[in-house]
């Protein structure tokens, strides 16, 4: 009899640290721990759903040396929005295809707190993986923080994942 | 070439409800749901490491009804509370057995998240597992939180489970 396989949901956002799409060092630490020890070789058992949740008014800090005469600019800036989204759900579905683990992958537009639960919800994932800069007491009082908010909140069990003390960047906010 | 196993802590206690060292609902939760959805299968690929945190003033309150006239007394207590952690570790330990992953079990005293968190340290799991109420903002601030304070805390990735709707009950607090 052929089981169903564990759905795994993965939340990933693009770096803070470079301009370009690149995954973010802990969405790309969660992902890697959870295909090198959860999925193993027993990539029949596992099905990845990949969530990106893109973040419009963070996103908008890109734009300030835009200008926009027309229309057809905001377009043009949704557009890149877009691409960059799916540049880098493209990075984590080829890891997938790679290693012969079937998966899923889409973007919602929001925060990315509500937006994971409301996804949790809908899809009934059987564990949600989350990457965590795993920042200290002080400094969580002022970026906030995703994971904990899911942990609470989320209608499945919670996997968190932080960075290798080894992969932290010298701005500790940064990701 | 043979692959490490992947080596999954698993927190495991007694429930508070009855008087018998049957586990908590959480922690028998978090135990299957880590057999069935991660382990799957492939018993081969997997180590469960099983700690039971022994809180020693919880236990006191049930030796209230006890007579202590000599040293012997307190010794037969301390048995007593030593065997009660033994009985709850076979039941994991049977499990485990009946499906083919091998494991490891033992008892620490302490407080729970202070405790679990120095022997992730010590111990170095590549996985903490740990069973949640999933009580609301209003009952955390009475009761506290042990997984809360492990997933900002523990120096391994955390997996929470909150309990199933259909099992939680009928005083939130209980377990």
């Amino acid at each position: 009899m052929e089981r169903e396989p564990t759905r795994v949901m993965v939340a990933v956002n693009e770096s803070t640290i470079k301009g370009k799409p690149h995954p973010s060092i802990s969405s790309k630490r969660a992902f890697e721990w959870t295909l090198e020890k959860m999925v193993r070789s027993n990539t029949s058992d596992f099905k990845i759903l990949l969530l990106h949740v893109h973040v419009v008014d963070e996103d908008g800090f890109d734009e300030v040396d835009s200008i926009y005469a027309s229309p057809d600019d905001f377009k043009d800036m949704r557009e890149s929005n877009k691409s960059k989204g799916l540049h880098l759900l493209e990075f984590f579905v080829n890891k997938c295809h790679a290693i012969g683990v079937s998966c899923e992958a889409w973007i919602k537009k929001g925060d990315p707190k509500d937006v994971i639960c409301q996804e949790v919800s809908r899809v009934r994932p059987d564990l949600l993986v989350l990457g965590s800069r795993g920042l200290g007491r002080f400094q969580k009082v002022f970026v906030g923080t995703v994971s904990g908010f899911c942990v609470k909140h989320a209608e499945c069990p919670v996997l968190t994942i932080k960075r290798n003390a080894d992969e932290t960047p010298s701005d500790l906010a940064d990701d």
